[in-house]
């Protein structure tokens, strides 16, 4: 059996590796260069299911070294802190290690047991999804038994499935810096303020990656580095930020989308081209590692046992899974952003919201939960 | 100590019985005769506190005979009921048994104590909030002194408190029905289908309590009997109404409120006068209990002891309280509701979050906290 891979991110890497581990054939194409893809700055937060998913495909080496375990968030609102506790609720931690790690870590493996991987190769067609499906590059062509897209929002795989999907848009975005400075709070902090979101992340003990909600189209030039760590010391309340030199600043659109389907004849979507969430629910990564797993073992039992029973069952059962992500990303989403021209009503609402999850063990525990992505499938 | 009651249904009824229990005289305006208040169609679901303050002013005789215990509810959706457990996840339980008895009780009880209650007696004015407050009817006045505005959204006194509120509407009502029918469940079932909202409740063993979403405006009469049942037959899925008698429809609208303060000088507000919910999350009556136990509280320890403190956290305790009710209520009616031009994206999280709810004991235990009241008020 032979995989063609179409995108060289973390889903179409760990896919390579996983079918590899089963003895399947795959060729991993890849548009941009190995530097680029090495440094697409984006989420950071791995489910224990992905460090386990990791682990299995012998990709966890450096994860397990340099992963830093957390057991709860804070939520702050009316200016005050609270912890949501995962550990203690639900036995379920979360990772902080970045997903430029991760992508690393997949393509040293990859070079290293010579499986091929194509950097600079922009797939320009795929055809004969009903049949042998086959890979258009360059002047050549490669066909395949399958074809998985794992090319994101804005690869071509995409448009290839029947149907526009369902989407939703949001009226803000988010300024994300890197700064070489030590993290607020040795947890992640989610603040709810009249002056819009706030959250602190990290990436190392010593670099803070944090997020300001700021109006669609932002210029990231209007945010000089003073008036972003001022604008955070306002919204953080309780915690405040350590300064220190912003290296990257970008401004990130929120959009969330399901595809119809995650499948067309022998072509297969994974990871963002398939769906999309806003980051606020840090769901993407994981989302996209449940699906390769899922896809990885569906078609190892086609190559051993000729059922095709799993992957009939892919496209359903992934996008169960997906809704419950979008539901919760849309949940935290909507209960920390201040939209424009919000009502009073809505922002008594969101703290109302938010008290309800400190105040009852059950419902901290629900959002444990969803946050570690222990929640049932169905 | 001499307290002035506007409005005579079960906010200012109870809190005239509490009062009269901490030796505090009382006299109850109602603008309306006796049979009309009897008669006014209204919630019928109890929580538990709100039995235990009616059991403690002695008023619950009746409810112990005839009040029906529910221990769960039925949630519907994609066509299929899922059970959501009170008892077994809270230990709580609520209670069936309709406003109306709940008011007639009332009533009978203050007839028989021989405490002032003035039928057909509407309130002019009320004068002198910050003194002695006075209340003014026909060619009248009584000074007391405190008042409490218990009459409603639609009374004299809440646009007596300073500043506009916070409000909400929705764009949809509820057409209600009574039917002499068996109840199709013998617990509510909440039906979230693409037709619109349906919700089955009961007076008795032999009345149903019928509720379909509606446009706004929409006029019962565009609602022959037969139209009715067959929409409902179509809402709900697994479960099917018992045809019967219709013997009284309406259109409800539905709408969120709450006031920016609960008192004003030596006047307060209790129940829907300070507050209103979308019937949704069944805290209406709930609400009005509560603030009027904490009201009665609060005056009695002023009479005893003279000291404002209750009186004075009055308001800021009701409204944490109200708040909470309120983001229920909204997360009740918004999940479960059809909007115009609702995107399938929208239907999409609306299903996915009402799974999420029967598929993980924590987050059916959030909402059996929530629905039965028994949520810490901070």
């Amino acid at each position: 059996m032979l995989v063609g891979i179409i995108g060289a991110g973390p889903a179409g890497l760990l896919l390579g590796r996983l079918l590899h581990r089963a003895g399947i054939d795959a060729v991993v194409f890849e548009s941009r260069d190995r530097a680029h893809v090495e440094q697409r700055q984006r989420a950071g937060i791995l489910e224990q299911a992905t460090v386990d998913a990791l682990r299995t495909a012998g990709a966890a080496d450096r994860l397990e070294r340099e992963g830093i375990a957390h057991d709860g968030i804070d939520l702050v609102f009316d200016g005050t802190a609270h912890r949501v506790d995962f550990l203690g609720t639900t036995g379920a931690r979360v990772w902080i290690y970045a997903q430029t790690e991760v992508v690393k870590d997949l393509i040293a493996l990859r070079i290293a047991d010579g499986l091929p991987l194509l950097f600079d190769t922009p797939v320009t067609a795929v055809s004969d999804l009903d049949g042998r499906p086959t890979i258009h590059y360059g002047d050549q062509t490669l066909t395949c038994d399958y074809i998985v897209g794992c090319d994101g929002f804005h690869g071509i795989t995409r448009p290839l499935v029947p149907g526009t999907g369902y989407e939703l848009s949001f009226p803000h975005s988010w300024l994300g810096i890197l700064a070489d400075a030590p993290p607020m709070h040795h947890e992640l902090v989610y603040a709810h303020s009249r002056r819009g979101f706030a959250l602190a992340s990290m990436r190392s003990p010593s670099v803070s990656r944090m997020y300001l909600q700021v109006d669609n189209g932002e210029d990231p030039a209007a945010w000089p580095d003073d008036r972003i760590w001022s604008e955070l010391a306002r919204r953080f309340g309780d915690h405040q930020p350590n300064r220190g030199p912003i290296t990257a600043k970008s401004v990130l659109p929120m959009r969330a989308w399901v595809a119809p389907t995650l499948r067309h004849g022998n072509l297969f979507l994974a990871g963002d081209a398939g769906h999309i969430v806003p980051p606020t629910g840090a769901k993407g990564l994981n989302l996209a590692v449940a699906d390769v797993v899922l896809l990885a073992a569906s078609l190892a039992e086609r190559h051993r046992t000729g059922s095709a029973d799993l992957l009939d069952a892919y496209s359903d059962s992934c996008l169960r899974r997906v809704w419950r992500a979008e539901q919760f990303s849309h949940f935290m989403t909507t209960t920390l952003h201040v939209v424009p021209g919000q009502s009073e009503f809505d922002t008594q609402l969101q703290v109302a919201r938010l008290r309800g999850i400190v105040s009852s063990r059950a419902a901290a525990t629900s959002l444990a939960e969803e946050y570690t992505g222990i929640t049932p499938a169905s």
